[in-house]
């Protein structure tokens, strides 16, 4: 079988953030290139825009439009001071305008030249600190027209601000934006990145809502294949969707249908924000997909036990788990999303480059230690319910199943970890089984978890317990009641 | 477009058990048929067996084995007195043998003559009362191998003693009993229904089960085929699985698999038995499945609200709510299961045939009144946690979306119907939108409601704020905490 590969979305701020004035030069650009190409590495998406763009754009406002940058660096907008990183990312974006550079048109040759799919990925609808008004990051067109949000009537948290594409306004503008892209820029594909934020549509309009969407991105497949003609090479278009194919359906994006009527090149079912997900069911993905479409499996930088669970950020082992789940079912890359070269970023570097070197290669990742984490589905419709594997609060003789998905039947040592909270009794003893057979306790081995768990159980899970797909982990309480709030299945490739 | 249709279900025990004695007849066994027999039915599915056949089978069992008859009409198995019910059933199943007449041949025969689909329906894994060891609808082979249950290990409910599939004496043993029917009977199809009671596997061992099962499938498949080459006419082959795709493959039943590698020609997903499914994902599968399979959507006999909610039995307008989501989404068929002629059958005779001659019809069915009930998916994969979106419990200015498949666009008034636990107080006053538009408060309807419901709010949903597909209920709670514990949208035809 063909090795997968990565690909790697690089967001609109976080060069611009990261790098100091200095950087701002074709050499700086160039260097964010060198440190996304690996191996693996397929395609490279460059964002350039939220509701602003991070170049000097015709059908954005610029990022750095209206902003008093101050002598001692810091940075006023609508009278609102900005944070000093915020500051430092659109007064670097305006440095490289007055040097005229174009960061896109840079990196997207450079990454051409070194021959990685060079991609811009347009975000649709990002919402970002909307609850500040006066927030640099927002577009007069979003202020301006409070009557164009996607639920007018409250604000009870940033999706409901988002804009209604049930409005041709939006489309228009929206579909304008992509234009410029597609006509700006020499490019190999052009993303939709319908999970910024995920929400398009007044809530219960989604039906009507899809059959709009549809014939936008058939409208932006149209201007893809112009650019392809001006270019004299492909131009693809792809789009990241949310985890699972009904819900993007019943949100208004309509993913299969545009696969299978040939409007788009690669899907990229994914995590919002809050976790990656580690159900997200693949296989389903790649029944309903055409086989001449790319199917990408999203991975977002952390992971959650459930909503209210703190985060912890993605080690390589973690990535590896998820990895190895998604690969198994089918997915034909792992496509990782705010995993970028510094600050938003995996914990080192070297977990970084672990992950560039590996993630994407079904072979590797079984030579590996990995990690398969409990954690949930954070792109839900509105009105929605979804389940929660965790917490788990058992009372005494209680007993609760959890599933989870390894993908590749463990080779090596495998052990059941359940993260007990701070409260937790010290005489806490669980009866494990996992897929029917007792697995006696061992000692914890040293884990990053996340900052609610106190400690940490560990069972060993005999040879060849656990098969290719998913184990069911069942804990038994023989003693008083107790709480889990995290739970993962560990993998240790024989050495 | 053409009219779906209607398939019915008719189980093993309720002929035999709702009748008297003197209807074992030839006679008596057509006017069933004649029941089933509407102008929307296309399929009626017969079903002869659970772990025992209720004829004089060969593979199995006949239900009446073992079993003591006494002159009073009492019976006992195995020093286990039967139910008087429980005693009907058998005696009258052999009876009809004593006479002379295979009901299941009589059955088929007469569905054909009049132009029904005459189709078997196999329970694949039926654990009815397997806390009563001695129950005289248990095999031998259940009773005898123990070590042949799914979960050997604990006996925590009736799933954990069903079959496992992944021995190959059970499968053995089901093939043989497959053959029997598709060798013994003039049929149009066979079903196999893996929903009595949809768990075949070990927990965590369902991947290397699913490619079992296919193998399984593929083999009935070539035996169905032997049976038309005998037959001279097509014998098809159909199967029911649990409401959506990734369970029913995570749980073992490729229906995907099955239906693209041609060895299937009906799907029936559908809920099991607890509640009927008001989010089951037709749209989806019809996109999963090849255009030459029938996609028929199951229905059960009640309706609950939650888990821990009594059950309301469905009425005609319950049952064309759930049709009308159904086949707007593209099911080709609406499959009753446990909508018998008597006993376990909707509350009226009236309501059962406003069903038969209406729910096929996706024309008729809206010029009907119909419910739109909020329910909840019964079948899970072991060890997967799901959402409900019922009851909700509201403090002073919280609020709650549920969203509410309605299928075709209403015409005609729509209200929203809430409703309100024992304990709610006098004065509870929600403010409700539908689809974001506001809906003043009016007069609660008469509508047939589950036990725990004590009262019931209405509100005026405007005309046009519900379109095509879902709609999306904010209820907002300006006064004291209060519970929901119903909810519904009812949606009535302009006269």
């Amino acid at each position: 079988m063909q090795t997968a590969g990565i690909a790697i979305n690089e967001d609109n701020s976080h060069f611009f953030g990261s790098r100091p004035p200095e950087a701002m030069t074709e050499a700086g650009l160039r260097e964010l290139i060198d440190h996304y190409a690996g191996p693996l590495t397929r395609e490279v998406l460059l964002n350039p825009n939220a509701m602003r763009a991070s170049y000097a754009a015709r059908t954005w406002e610029p990022i750095w439009e209206g902003i008093e940058f101050r002598e001692d660096g810091t940075a006023c907008h609508r009278g609102m001071e900005l944070k000093p990183r915020g500051a430092r990312w659109p007064r670097n974006a305006q440095l490289l305008h007055e040097r005229g550079l174009n960061p896109y048109a840079v990196w997207l040759a450079y990454a051409r030249e070194k021959g990685l799919g060079a991609w811009l990925t347009m975000r649709m609808n990002d919402i970002h600190s909307v609850d500040e008004p006066n927030n640099f990051m927002h577009s007069a067109f979003w202020r301006e027209h409070p009557e164009f949000r996607r639920v007018p009537h409250r604000f009870a948290r940033w999706q409901d601000a988002a804009l209604d594409y049930g409005r041709p306004e939006v489309r228009e503008r929206s579909l304008a934006q992509a234009r410029e892209l597609l006509e700006t820029f020499d490019l190999d594909g052009l993303e939709l990145d319908w999970m910024r934020f995920g929400y398009h549509f007044r809530p219960g309009h989604e039906a009507e809502g899809r059959e709009l969407l549809t014939e936008f991105v058939g409208q932006v497949r149209a201007l893809a294949q112009q650019a392809a003609a001006r270019l004299g090479h492909p131009v693809k278009l792809g789009v990241r969707v949310p985890a699972r194919p009904e819900t993007a359906a019943e949100l208004g994006m309509d993913a299969v249908v545009w696969a299978q009527a040939g409007l788009v090149d690669m899907v990229v079912p994914t995590a919002f924000w809050a976790t990656t997900d580690y159900t997200m069911p693949i296989r389903p993905w790649k029944q309903l997909l055409p086989a001449s479409v790319t199917l990408a499996a999203g991975l977002e930088l952390n992971s959650r036990a459930y909503p209210a669970a703190p985060p912890l950020r993605n080690t390589a082992e973690m990535v590896f788990g998820y990895a190895a789940n998604y690969l198994w079912q089918g997915a034909d890359r792992i496509y990782l999303f705010n995993h970028m070269d510094s600050e938003t970023a995996v914990a080192t570097e070297t977990d970084r480059l672990r992950i560039l070197n590996l993630a994407g290669d079904a072979a590797a990742i079984q030579q590996q230690v990995r990690r398969h984490v409990v954690t949930y589905t954070d792109t839900v419709q509105d009105g929605r319910e979804v389940g929660y594997a965790l917490p788990v609060s058992l009372g005494t003789n209680q007993f609760r199943e959890m599933r989870i998905p390894v993908g590749y039947a463990p080779q090596g040592a495998v052990q059941a970890i359940l993260g007990l909270p701070k409260d937790a009794a010290e005489t806490t003893a669980f009866e494990v089984r996992v897929n029917g057979v007792p697995c006696p306790a061992a000692a914890a081995p040293e884990l990053a978890v996340a900052e609610n768990v106190v400690r940490l159980l560990a069972f060993t899970v005999p040879d060849g317990a656990v098969g290719d797909g998913e184990c069911v982990v069942e804990v038994r309480n023989p003693g008083n009641p107790a709480q889990i709030v995290w739970a993962e299945v560990l993998v240790m490739p024989k050495a």
